[in-house]
């Protein structure tokens, strides 16, 4: 058997090495999500850990505590590449040497040059590592176990590689593309169970995103919030796009709720059009640190962010009701002829209580 | 054991009665759907029959047939109540009786005046009739084959409620709720393997329906066609609301691959604000012997035939792309505000090649 050649428990420890990234969904934020599951010789599990918070121990570390001497001769499966820089905390892939590891299997190579290098590393140790993306070309069950991984940790790799925050454009509309009546009476268009689903959705990113037309229209709080419409836990920076300030001083986003930047034409930039230059936004964004922005309308705005290529997925909440008439969930665009129309891939289906929530993803894999 | 007490092989031959009965779907009309399965008295499976097309054998001539002399002193499970009047077949009911059957077990009444008694008939020469629906309030499993019973039937069901053919509104769209791009290109909005769908829905159906918007715009030939674009079995009635005749007379709407009705003024008759009356529409189609309407839009006709309350059914493929601008599925609708929206009851979720095909139930069940 080649070296290169997997194990049952090896492909299973992937997959698992990839749930327990996304543990860290709602608060790994700005560093990425990544999971670790020790596999003793024999092939079972000696330990596992995941990287809960930005300054907490990272997934490699958290395992090797729970596996204690039993990862020496082992083998470390794990989702993202170990670091080999010493940050916040020591690099990972010495932490392995040092615990006598002696094989590593990696299922995405690290894209962030100062992290990058743990595999070199790794082999300049004598540890034997197995790079699976370079295996997916003729093993299927590879290429899902790197997908896997490649999805779960979606949006810090796409940051990584676009230098920008990733983009959720999140829209809850009816059959027919409605965000609203035509009266603009828009609460609720979704179900209980729809709502409870974006705030959990909220809760996994650090930036929720309205032009100013929505705060004016629908003054939304824009925050995380339990059942009873408490605030929970830590509250995502809000940004309102707002070319000439217009919005009025008493808005909800304006609150002590959380932070709020207007993102106005003076503080981030004008385009040709005249209006704010969502590029500079985003790279603001980044230079604060934000790596995921909920953009959550409305039409007018989601449709600039589009047609600038800046938006990396979709969720839709489609609610069973039929308006039309009211605006339509994009409106405003600069798309004229249907084969100019943006392309999409359906990612995955899941009802909410009557809803049905659809996500896309937009532009290149990762 | 009470003599309505159902047995396990009773209950797996309800559904395969509505299974039989699914068969006739794009034949039996105006004819509802109906399967019948006869079992020996052990239980066992002696003959099975749907109704295929009308002047055809009826379910249970059908199966009595293929049970032959196995039929005397078994069980008959029926989708829908047999009939009791000699229409182009002589009535089910006596066929039973004649052939020995000892049970019956009925998962729909027939609301059909004219055909329903067939269970009194049975009863009043000795033949133990379970009659499912009055089982259903107490039994989940009787209720679930009421149902199964009852979607399949359901066209011919609500029509003969309504007295009016059943109204499937079928859309392809966007995302964004698009039907065509702003510069009115619309093909093809949906995927090969969607539109291949609609070729089996219009199979399905007795008359296929659009504004005259749509023939202006899109010319569309609304014929049942093959993988190579070929004409196959038996085409729909195709008919173009059209007020004043603006169909053009070399619309492929008007050429001779099937019959087609312009519904003008004239020859429908107006409503009070002086277009084609849609109910008016709809009763004459009744009179002809239509009991299944495809409607394909556009979205000014579908909004009209929804405010009405003439749509029973949605038929919507979600297609992977985003426009931002051009027609919305449905437009100029009378509804005002959010809590006037027309309630749909969403019924199946199934994924066409990179397309969604979303079927909702509006108004009562069945
Ligand atoms: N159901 C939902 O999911 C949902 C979500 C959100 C909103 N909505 C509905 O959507 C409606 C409001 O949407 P809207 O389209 O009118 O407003 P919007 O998209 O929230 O805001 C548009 C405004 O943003 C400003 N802006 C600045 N730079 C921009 C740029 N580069 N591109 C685009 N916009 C830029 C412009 O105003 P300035 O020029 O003054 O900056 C523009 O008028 C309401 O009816 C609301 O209920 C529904
Ligand atoms: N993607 C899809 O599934 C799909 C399907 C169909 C159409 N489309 C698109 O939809 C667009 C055309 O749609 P449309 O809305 O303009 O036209 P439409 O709905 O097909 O036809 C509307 C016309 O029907 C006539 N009409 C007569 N009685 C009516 C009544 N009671 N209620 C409503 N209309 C009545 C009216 O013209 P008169 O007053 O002259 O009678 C009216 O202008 C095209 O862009 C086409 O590509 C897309
Ligand atoms: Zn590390
Ligand atoms: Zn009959």
């Amino acid at each position: 058997m080649s070296p290169d050649a997997l194990t049952p428990a090896e492909f299973a420890a992937l997959h698992r090495a990839a749930e327990l990234a996304e543990y860290g969904a709602a608060t790994a934020l700005p560093n990425p999500v990544v999971g670790c599951v020790l596999l003793a010789p024999g092939g079972w599990t000696v330990g596992e850990g995941y990287h809960r918070r930005p300054g907490g121990p990272h997934a490699e570390v958290a395992a090797l505590t729970a596996a204690g001497p039993l990862a020496r001769g082992g083998t470390a499966v794990v989702s993202l590449e170990p670091c080999n820089h010493t940050g916040r905390t020591g690099p990972c892939s010495q932490a392995l040497i040092a615990a006598g590891v002696s094989r590593v299997i990696v299922a995405v190579r690290d894209p962030w040059p100062p992290a990058a290098g743990g595999v070199d590393h790794l082999r300049q140790a004598g540890v034997q590592v197995v790079d699976l993306p370079s295996l997916a070309g003729q093993d299927p069950a590879a290429a899902a176990a790197v997908e896997h991984a490649q999805d779960v940790n979606r949006v810090w790799l796409a940051a990584m590689r676009h230098g920008r925050p990733f983009v959720t454009w999140k829209v809850g509309m009816t059959i027919d593309g409605r965000v609203a009546a035509a009266d603009a009476t828009s609460r609720w268009i979704t179900s209980p169970q729809s709502r409870a689903d974006v705030h959990a959705l909220r809760a996994r990113v650090d930036t929720i995103m309205v032009g100013v037309g929505t705060v004016l229209d629908d003054d939304p709080a824009l925050t995380v919030r339990d059942d009873q419409g408490e605030p929970v836990g830590r509250q995502p920076l809000r940004v309102v796009i707002d070319s000439s300030g217009r919005t009025p001083a008493q808005a909800r986003v304006l609150d002590d709720a959380a932070p709020t930047w207007l993102a106005t034409a003076e503080s981030a930039g004008t385009g040709a059009d005249g209006r704010v230059d969502l590029a500079a936004v985003l790279a603001e964004l980044w230079r604060r640190g934000r790596r995921h922005v909920l953009l959550e309308g409305g039409p007018h705005l989601a449709a600039s962010f589009l047609d600038a290529g800046l938006v990396d997925e979709v969720v839709a909440y489609v609610a069973p009701t039929l308006l039309g008439a009211g605006p339509s969930a994009l409106s405003g665009g600069a798309v004229g002829t249907l084969s100019d129309a943006h392309a999409a891939e359906l990612v995955d289906l899941t009802r909410f209580g009557p809803d049905v929530r659809l996500r896309y993803r937009i532009g290149a894999r990762a």
